[in-house]
C-alpha cells in the first residue's frame, strides 16, 4: 500500500516521498524494509536514528526525519488503525451451517453466520450480522445485539442479555450459577438458586476461558466498552461501569462495584461487597478489601497507595539490617534482652 | 404468592396479614412493593424502618414490625429457600437430541435430557434423570449417579467417577492429565502417564471452566457436598473431605489434603503434598506451604494466623518510621554507621 | 507382568527372583504386594523395610534389600516408564468421526481419529497420526504436525502452527485475540487487531483450559518440549524457550522472555516485556516485574533471591518485636515522641 493511502485512511500528514510502498506494520525495534512503525513514547527515540523502517508515524512537533513520516498527535493510536489497514481476516462462511441447531422460536437478524455444531435455544434473539462460530451454545431466552462476535466453545446462559459490538472469545462463559450455598439445619451445604442475570454493554469484550456469573437476583453488569482479559472470573452480582480493563485472571468476588476507566492489573482480587472509585489504577496482583476512592493508583495486599506499597517492599528487604542496628544499640545501652530474637 | 403459602412452604411462624402478596424475593436494601426480604445479620436491621419490602423473614426474637414477618431460626436459609419457590427454570428439553452421539453401549438412566452435540463414549454409565447440555462429552467408562447436571462444553474423561446429585458448570473439565514429567539422560521432559481417575462424591458442584486432574496413580477425591469454584484447579492425587468450599480462582497443587467443611477465599494457593485441617479457614489469596491444624483461621503467604497477618501487615506500612526513629537513636548514642541504609 | 521382563523394558539390573509377578505400579508409602515401587528421594528409604511392595526401583550402590530390585542411575525416571508400561489407555475410535465437519481443502495425514462434533476449517494442515477429540475446532489455515493429541472442546485458531508430538487438553485456548486497546479522542477503547499468531514447538504440552493470545504482529512462541499447566495465561508475544515449566494459574503479561529449563511455581506472575533467564527457578506465585538472571532461584513479588524472600517472611512477624525493643530503647534514652505509633 502507498503511504499517501495510509496518510489519508489515517488522517496523518505526511511527510516524504508519497509514494513509498508499505507491505508490513510493524514494531520500530525490529522493523525492515517495507515496514511502517511508530513512535509514541520518547524512550522508542533512540531507535529513530538505526531503525530500518521505510516510514514512521510521530507526533507533529518532532524533527524531521531521513525517512518519511506520518504525522498525527496520536501515533499510537494512527498505529493501531494502521494494523487495522493491512489486517487480513480469516474467511467467514456465510449462512447457517447445516449441522447448527437453531430454535424454531429463536430470532436471528439478517447476515449472520452461524458455525457448525452451534446451538441457539428457545426464545433467544439475535441482532443483525452476528458471527457465531463453532460449537457455541446460546441458552434460552438470551437477548443479543447487533454484530455479536462469538469464538469457538463461548457458553451464554439462559436470559443473559448482551449489547451490540459485543465479542466473547473461545470458552468463555457467561452467566455460569453465582457461588453460593447456605449451611442448613440438616449439616449440609443448600444451593442458593441463582435466579438472576447478565448484563454486557456494547462493545463490551470478554478474554478466553472468562467466566461472568450470573447474579442471585438481579443482574452482574459490565458497563459499556469494558474489555475482560483471559480466565477473569466477575462473581455474581458484579457490576462493572464504562470502559474498564481488568487483565487476565483477575477476579472480583460477589457484589463488588468497579467504576468506569478502571485499570485492573492481572491476578488482582477483590473481596467483594465493595467500590472501586471511577479512573482508579491497580497494579498487577492487588489485593482489595476495602473501598478504593476514585482516581486512586494502589498496590498492595491489603491495597494501599501505589507509592507506599513500593516503599513497603524495599523496606521489607532491609529489616535485616534493622534488626542488626537495634541489637548494637541495645548493646550499647547494655539493654540486651535474654530473648533477644535473632535474623 | 401468598404470604401463608410461603409460610407454610418454608416451615415460619406468620406475623401478619396472611393474604400479603408476594411477587418477588429481593435484599432489603433495594426491596420494593411486592418483596419479600430477610434479615439475618444484625448490621442489615437499620434496613427495617425504612424497607419497602411487603414482608420480611427474621429472627423469632426480633421486635414485632410494621410489616408482616416469617420468623425462623434460619433467617437466612428460609430467604435462601424462598428464592427457590420464585425461581423459575429454562425448559429442560426432554430425552436425547437426534444430534447426540451416545455409545452402543453406554447405559443411561431413565429421565435423561441430553442435548445436541453432546457426546457418550463406550462403556459410560449415567444413573436417572440426568441433565446433560450441548457439546457436553463423557469420555469411556465413566460412572455417574443419578440427577446429573452438566452445563454446556462440560468435559468428563475416561474412567472417572461421579456421584449422586452433581452439579458440573460449562468448561468444566474432570480427569484432565495431572501435570508430572521426569527429566531424562537424553536431555528431555518425559511425561508421567497419569493412570489414575477423579471421584466426585455425591452432591458435588463445579465452578465454570475449572479444572481437576486425574492422579497418576489412585484417585483425585472430592467428597461429598464440597464446592469448586469457577476457574479452580485442583492438581493430581488431592483429596478433599465433605462440604468444604473452594473459591474462585484457587489453586491446590499436587497431593493437597484439604479436610471436610474447609473455607478456603479466592485465589488461595497451597505448594502440595500437606494438610489443611477440618473446619480450617483461609482468608483470600492465602499462600499454603505446610500443615494447617483443624479449626486454623489463616492469612498470607506463607499462612500465619489471621491475626498475625494482618499486624504483619499494619507493621509493614509503619517500616518507615521505624527506620527513621532507629537512625535518630543512633545519631543521639553517636552510633551513626557509615553504610548507614537510607530509607 | 514378570520383574525380569520389566527389568528389560526399564534396561534396569535385576537383582532378587525374575519371576516374581507385578500386577501394579504404586508409591512406596501406600504399596501392597504385587507392586512395583521405587525410592528415589532419601527422605522415602525409611519405608525401605515396611513396605508392601514386591519389588522396588532403586539406585545402584543402595544395599540389598529384603525383596527383588531393579537398580538404575534413575529410579524416578525408570519410575515412570514403569507406569507407561502398566498404563492402559482408553479405546481410540479410528478415522474420521461422520458428524466432524471437514473442509474440502484441510489436508490431515494418514491415522487420523478425528471424533464427533469436531471442526477442520480451510486451509488447515495436520500430520500423520492425530487424535482430536470431540468437539475440537482447528480453525483456517493452522499447520500442525505429527502425532497431534486434542482433547475435547480444544480451539486452535486461525493460522497457529504446531510441531510434532503436541498435546492440548481439554478446553485449552491457542491462539485466542491478544490483550490490547488503545483510548481513541472520541472517549472510547478501540481494539487492536491481533494479525499475530501463536507457535508451538515440538513435544509441547497445554494443559486443561489454558489460555495461548496470538500476538499482535509476529508470533507468541513456546519452545519445544515446554509444558505449560490448567489455566496458564500466556500474553500476546511472549516467547518462552525449550523444556521449561509453567505450573498452573501461572500468568505471563505480554511479551514476557522465558528461557529454557525454566521452572516456574503456580500462580506465578510476570508484568509483561521483561527476560527470565535459562535454567532459573521461580517459587509458587513469584511476582517479576524485571529480569531474571540465569539461573536465579527467586521468589517474592517482586522477586528476589529465595533466601532473601524467605527471611524477610521472617522477618516481618518479628516487627512487633522491633517496635517494642525501639520504644524501650527510646525510654532508656528519654527519646520518646508524642507521635510515636502504636503498634
Amino acid at each position: 500500500m502507498r503511504l499517501d493511502e495510509i496518510a489519508r485512511a489515517l488522517d496523518c500528514e505526511l511527510r516524504g516521498a508519497p509514494d513509498t510502498e508499505i507491505v508490513r506494520v510493524w514494531p520500530i525495534e525490529t522493523a525492515a524494509a517495507g515496514d511502517l512503525s511508530f513512535v509514541a513514547n520518547p524512550r522508542y527515540r533512540r531507535y529513530l536514528s538505526t531503525t530500518q523502517a521505510s516510514a514512521l508515524i510521530v507526533a507533529p512537533d518532532l524533527d524531521d526525519l531521513d525517512v518519511p513520516t506520518l504525522r498525527t498527535t496520536e501515533p499510537y493510536l494512527a498505529f493501531a488503525r494502521a494494523l487495522r489497514l493491512f489486517y487480513v481476516a480469516p474467511p467467514r462462511q456465510e449462512g447457517i451451517h447445516a449441522t447448527a441447531v437453531i430454535a424454531g422460536d429463536a430470532q436471528i437478524g439478517a447476515g449472520a453466520s452461524i458455525g457448525p455444531h452451534a446451538v441457539v435455544e428457545g426464545g433467544v434473539r439475535i441482532g443483525t450480522d452476528a458471527t457465531i462460530a463453532s460449537g457455541v451454545t446460546i441458552c434460552h431466552g438470551a437477548v443479543i445485539g447487533d454484530r455479536f462476535t462469538a469464538y469457538p466453545r463461548v457458553t451464554v446462559r439462559e436470559a443473559v442479555r448482551i449489547g451490540n459490538d459485543v465479542i466473547l472469545h473461545a470458552g468463555a462463559v457467561i452467566g455460569s450459577d453465582g457461588f453460593g450455598y447456605v449451611p442448613s439445619a440438616a449439616g449440609v451445604l443448600e444451593k442458593i438458586v441463582q435466579g438472576g442475570t447478565v448484563i454486557l454493554g456494547d462493545e463490551v469484550e470478554v478474554g478466553a476461558n472468562a467466566t461472568i456469573d450470573r447474579a442471585t437476583v438481579g443482574a452482574t453488569v459490565v458497563g459499556r466498552g469494558s474489555k475482560i482479559d483471559n480466565l477473569v472470573q466477575i462473581g455474581h452480582g458484579c457490576e462493572i461501569g464504562e470502559f474498564s480493563v481488568l487483565a487476565a485472571q483477575t477476579g472480583l468476588a460477589g457484589s463488588t462495584r468497579v467504576g468506569s476507566w478502571v485499570q485492573m492489573g492481572g491476578q488482582t482480587g477483590t473481596t467483594g461487597h465493595l467500590t472501586i472509585g471511577d479512573l482508579s489504577r491497580l497494579a498487577a496482583r492487588t489485593g482489595v478489601v476495602s473501598d478504593i476512592a476514585p482516581g486512586s493508583v494502589v498496590g498492595g495486599y491489603p491495597a494501599v497507595p501505589i507509592e507506599a506499597w513500593r516503599r513497603s517492599r524495599v523496606l521489607l528487604n532491609k529489616l535485616g539490617d534493622v534488626l542488626r542496628r537495634l541489637r548494637r544499640l541495645e548493646k550499647a545501652l547494655g539493654a540486651d534482652e535474654d530473648s533477644a530474637p535473632s535474623p
